[in-house]
């Protein structure tokens, strides 16, 4: 009730106050003197505005209640201090917003004397006792942290600059900002002068303070990184990731928008660090195209920043969590933070999109500033229209030709399926040796899993909330994966360097055909003498009630080899339509090495050669895989867990087709969700897989031919050519008396 | 759009037809002529009911369009036959519905038409060929399908009744309704002669066409069952328990009410089964109700039939969803069918209670007839109040002195804690040897967990729905719940006839104290020579952000044996304050029996006298476990799924806390909800346990004294008195120079 009064008088005050005077120099970064007359004016007629005004003042002065808290740094993420000082450059920044929109001055007095502890503090700090990082902070454990930091209060300072005595102001860029600017960058060159999330932050930091302190030297080092920073190309960090990327000598924040991306705003170590990316990405982006109009921000590698907005709310599930492509951890989507700012920033800056204002409503929340204010604004005039995800093919590397990865989605009335097919390249330390690996998601979530990675971020209990061991030794590995892995070995032997060196090559996409939806690449170097081609089809067709997914596998060996195609089925197993032994008193791990170690072998059977058919049950409803196996294939059931002394793992289960002591081969699977189950009204709707028979016709170097059934007789045919991708080529096969014709890269008959 | 234009026309043709010629004697059960026009005259008025007419519509006008299906009977439970039939009486009941409501002919018509082919196929019909059942049907695999068929094909019949040609009716009479009553009742008294819900359905199918058919024979047997049925006494049903209740020489449908119920309405089964049961009890107690005023059947025994709709209601978490006591498949919900019938008919017969309108409005549905019209009317006026879960104590057994089972929740802000403490009586086939077991829930569902029934209801996949194997060997077994087991072995030997024979006894209960909801009860009987006693306490205190369950489990032995408590959290273990070994390339089970064999021991560590912390995280929440324990305690971590051949239990974790050779013991233990992470903000919010120590201070047989405290040195002592719950009495203990005093049976003091 206190507050709501607060509220309310801070509101008349601000409606009712005379302009406050304010210098035409600050703020500078994400408010401008005339954006913040431009809001003030308009207050009352945007409302999602002046709910998150309303939101955020309460939240402030909540804080501002508990007192001023700046602890000598101590702990990692999730304890006390660490949480402490991230709570205080969130307070910060807000505040240096309210008091920009309201003028009321406590807001400024409460950052100023912030500033002034840390300020008091910092020069007195050595690096953070914790010492686990390749760049230890200060504030921080890691001086990424010490980044974060700098940004947000760079924006509150901005905002209280002119209002501060200049005494105050040399005081605090003294003893506070420039050392901590020097600190993240010429002191830290192997986190500053990285092409790299992390270095992208200590870019935007340096540049964004510099901007405010108007030290056009920082500013400089900010765009270009430091001319001499002597770091080995062979030092890592701490995920394993290499520092100097091949061939690239050039750093700073330019460097990054030409490095990070591809030509389609692809982020190479995928969507959650583009997420984590995008906030400097854009908040520096937009403080630039506030003051350097020479540098013509927006308009950067053709506008690259907003490409790489599109990629970001593209790469979504249909919840908008994002796709855990590389590292990432799961539940991460468009609603996070540092969407809610590249989607209002990009709204005003890129053309005011309205399916940009329909995200907005979802996250229910907008920035506090001019952006954010443009975006309520039109939410309010109805101007916003529903976000359409796309089937897209991204590729990947700067130069757009190191793979990449592709989103294959159907709607089909309320539901949707989609299944995100990745041949990219390895993403630096943040890359998993998953190549030519897929997952697939219904409107419900996961189906076909990808484990993400093994981090709790910012869980005390769990390392602190850094990545775990089994990061490394499990989520990394090709197994934990749904691709092949030959001879019970990672892709590139789990090295970095040699998957930073290679990438897998796209053969063909196309999502044009009505109904048909494909994607295929090919990869020669996950394996010394294997190559591996792997093709996604997503086929609408009115004889199954939803749409289906078929994976076409194929590897050529230069000799006979073991292959396991492990599917990381999301749910409990109803049945099998092959016989197995399950593990019952006692149960041991499926290898010693390369993420098997990880892995409890639960139950094992074996083919005859016939199809094989699992069914599952997830979330209400039912799915099935088909696969056409060869005789001896095993069957293996499988589950995460082994070897994690901590608890580390999930506990999720896999079906495992071992082929063993084979050259060429292709596996063909068909994904087929079929049905629904409500514990509530307990009536199974078609539990049943339709599918009856799936075989494989014909398969060489050339071409691979297959075949599925359902019960009825419909039967479909599958022609692919496997070296040929010319829409013109004519194609004809005769197989045992049947004779097989087409044209172009594939044909899908029905009969 | 077809459909919806078809709607369109029948309403217009309700609301202006002329009223249809109706005998003054049919329909009769669900619907009388006075409220089919009491209906038809305010169409239109009750949107509830009028969105369920137009959804029944689109849903009887479509399977009509499909055309009429009586197979000859062939599968179990999720097969096409099984499935087939159990869609036809549904559709049955409710195109009887629509013709009176309506008085469109084509529903009589299809109607007759489809019960001519169940009366051309039914003379014809030996036993369903499956044989698997104790009483095994005809139409169905069991008899019980088949009286589920008669109930509701019996109210189709009763609204068609007056329509049919008499020569019609006489050949139904003939050809199908009389054989199949007499085949469910005469011809099968193990089904039709029990106190039991299976029977419930028999009784009530019987009565409810006797009613129909005017035919007093069936109407008798129906009321007061078979005189004599010739059923040896040991005689069990599928799922081993007994035929005939010892000392209950009655049956029938009166005996149902007499002997089902506790005073209060609790069903000794459990909520999963009652709620299966209330649809026969209420549907033929309305039937009743109509016909047979002389009986006053919701009067009968104080009103037992209100009594346990309220009961059922009652036996909820937050969302509505049934308490898993003894066998229950989760999920079941207030939200079913049966559950919707006893509501609306609670409603129309009991009062008028408001709260009741609150759940059907979550329903979103009513029956079509005059209970669901006054529901959806009242609804329609606004009438419609929250419902409030209670904490009760509910007594089981008919004469209420059977144990029982108390529910202690605590509202705060927008969550809820709440427990569920079950001391009841054995509750027949369905139930589990658990004596005194526990499990908690918060708002969002589970934080320790029941595993409910090993079953797939009508999953075809999984033993064509029936239950499982494991249902015995694990689900029901001791160590798959809360509660302790001695020497690793399951209550009363896992035998039922044991388990029937007895119960546990109440000690206290109490819920008016502010802050504090204790409930007690002892347990004399499951193991020989040994005496459980558990005391439950919910306790909501300012120092704690959210309420905490203390759990007193006392144990009196002759003699030194082997204690397991096991504690069965749901969600990711992330730290315990031990340390463990984990099984980590090798796996083995428990145990070898009572259920040990279906779990994987996957760590173990050992206490050195303090208390042993565990913190684990669920649906976006931080839950910890505080136990005392003794030097020497094994605490092991544990998951279920070994020696599961098939893959039909789920894979779910479990923390043990095993004490060795000791006699008389006491395990005290504090369950901290604390603290709440998003991954979208990835900010943890209090992942911490609050509570630094927890020691037994005294224990013997007449008192138990222990202290937990907060970091910050606030200390609560809780004093409980083990052998005297007289509230005047006045106790005083000197241990270690520190006096403890206090009146009645607990005391809680904080400093």
């Amino acid at each position: 009730m206190k507050n709501i009064i607060k509220i309310a008088l801070v509101f008349t005050l601000v409606l009712g106050m005379a302009s406050v005077a304010l210098s035409q120099d600050h703020p500078c970064l994400m408010l401008t003197p005339e954006s913040v007359e431009n809001i003030r004016s308009q207050l009352g007629k945007a409302p999602l505005f002046d709910t998150e005004l309303a939101k955020t003042i309460k939240e402030v002065d909540a804080e501002m209640e508990e007192g001023i808290f700046v602890p000598v740094p101590k702990d990692m993420a999730g304890g006390y201090t660490h949480e402490r000082h991230k709570k205080n450059f969130f307070i910060l920044q807000k505040a240096g917003n309210l008091f920009q929109i309201t003028g009321n001055e406590k807001y400024a007095v409460y950052i100023r004397d912030m500033l002034l502890e840390y300020a008091a503090l910092f020069p007195s700090l050595d690096l953070h006792p914790t010492n686990r990082s390749y760049a230890t902070g200060k504030i921080f454990w890691q001086c990424l942290n010490d980044a974060n930091w700098l940004v947000y209060a760079s924006q509150a300072y901005d905002c209280v600059y002119d209002w501060l005595e200049p005494e105050q102001v040399a005081h605090l860029n003294e003893h506070l900002f420039r050392p901590l600017a020097d600190f993240i960058s010429v002191e830290n060159p192997k986190f500053f002068n990285r092409i790299h999330n992390h270095s992208t932050w200590a870019n935007a930091a340096v540049g964004m303070i510099g901007l405010v302190m108007d030290d056009e030297e920082l500013v400089k080092r900010a765009l270009y990184g430091l001319e001499d920073d002597g770091v080995d190309e062979n030092e890592v960090d701490n995920d394993g990731g290499f520092i100097k990327v091949a061939g690239v000598r050039k750093a700073g924040f330019l460097a990054q928008l030409d490095y990070s991306f591809s030509p389609d705003g692809y982020f190479t170590e995928g969507p959650y660090y583009l997420r984590y990316a995008m906030s400097p990405f854009l908040l520096f982006g937009k403080s630039l195209a506030n003051n350097r109009p020479d540098i013509d921000i927006l308009n950067y590698r053709d506008g690259i920043l907003l490409k790489a907005v599109y990629a970001l709310l593209n790469q979504t599930d249909a919840q908008g969590q994002f796709f855990p492509i590389n590292d990432a951890q799961k539940g991460m989507s468009w609603l996070s933070r540092e969407v809610v700012a590249a989607v209002d920033i990009a709204y005003f800056h890129g053309g005011r999109d309205p399916m940009l204002l329909s995200i907005a409503q979802k996250q229910g929340r907008v920035l506090l500033d001019e952006t954010g204010f443009a975006v309520a604004r039109a939410i309010e005039k109805g101007l916003a229209i529903p976000f359409q995800q796309k089937s897209v093919a991204y590729v990947d590397g700067a130069d757009g030709k190191k793979g990449g990865v592709s989103i294959l989605r159907t709607d089909f009335g309320d539901g949707e399926l989609c299944t995100v097919f990745k041949y990219s390249a390895h993403g630096m330390g943040h890359g998993h040796f998953d190549k030519l690996s897929f997952s697939l998601y219904d409107e419900l979530g996961e189906i076909i899993q990808d484990y993400g990675a093994a981090r709790w971020v910012n869980i005390d209990q769990k390392g602190g909330g850094r990545y775990l061991p089994e990061n490394n030794t499990f989520a990394k590995q090709s197994i934990a994966h749904n691709t092949v892995v030959v001879n019970e070995t990672s892709h590139y032997e789990g090295s970095v360097k040699k998957g930073e060196a290679h990438h897998p090559v796209p053969y063909f996409f196309d999502t044009e055909q009505g109904g048909i939806q494909i994607s295929s690449a090919k990869d020669f170097n996950a394996y010394d003498g294997v190559g591996l081609h792997r093709t996604l089809i997503l086929l609408e067709d009115e004889s199954f009630r939803k749409p289906i997914l078929i994976d076409v596998f194929k590897i050529d060996s230069d000799k006979e080899r073991l292959y396991d195609l492990p599917i990381w089925f999301q749910g409990h197993l109803l049945q099998a339509n092959f016989s197995y032994d399950a593990a019952l008193n006692a149960m041991s791990t499926l290898g010693a090495d390369d993420g098997y170690e990880h892995i409890w072998k639960e139950a094992q059977g074996s083919s005859e050669g016939e199809e094989a058919k699992i069914t599952w049950f997830n979330h209400g409803r039912f799915y099935s895989l088909t696969s056409a196996t060869t005789s001896g294939d095993e069957l293996i059931f499988a589950r995460s867990g082994a070897n994690d002394p901590e608890f580390n793992l999930r506990h999720d289960p896999a079906f495992i087709i071992r082929r063993k002591a084979t050259k060429n081969t292709v596996f063909v699977s068909v994904v087929e969700p079929h049905g629904a189950y409500n514990p509530v009204s307990e009536i199974p709707d078609s539990p049943f897989s339709s599918i009856e028979s799936l075989e494989v016709v014909y398969d060489d170097a050339r071409y691979t031919i297959f075949q599925f059934a359902k019960a009825n007789g419909t039967k479909w045919t599958v022609m692919l050519s496997n070296m040929d991708t010319n829409a013109d080529a004519k194609h004809l096969l005769e197989v045992n008396d049947n004779k097989f014709e087409w044209q172009g890269p594939y044909s899908i008959s029905k009969k």
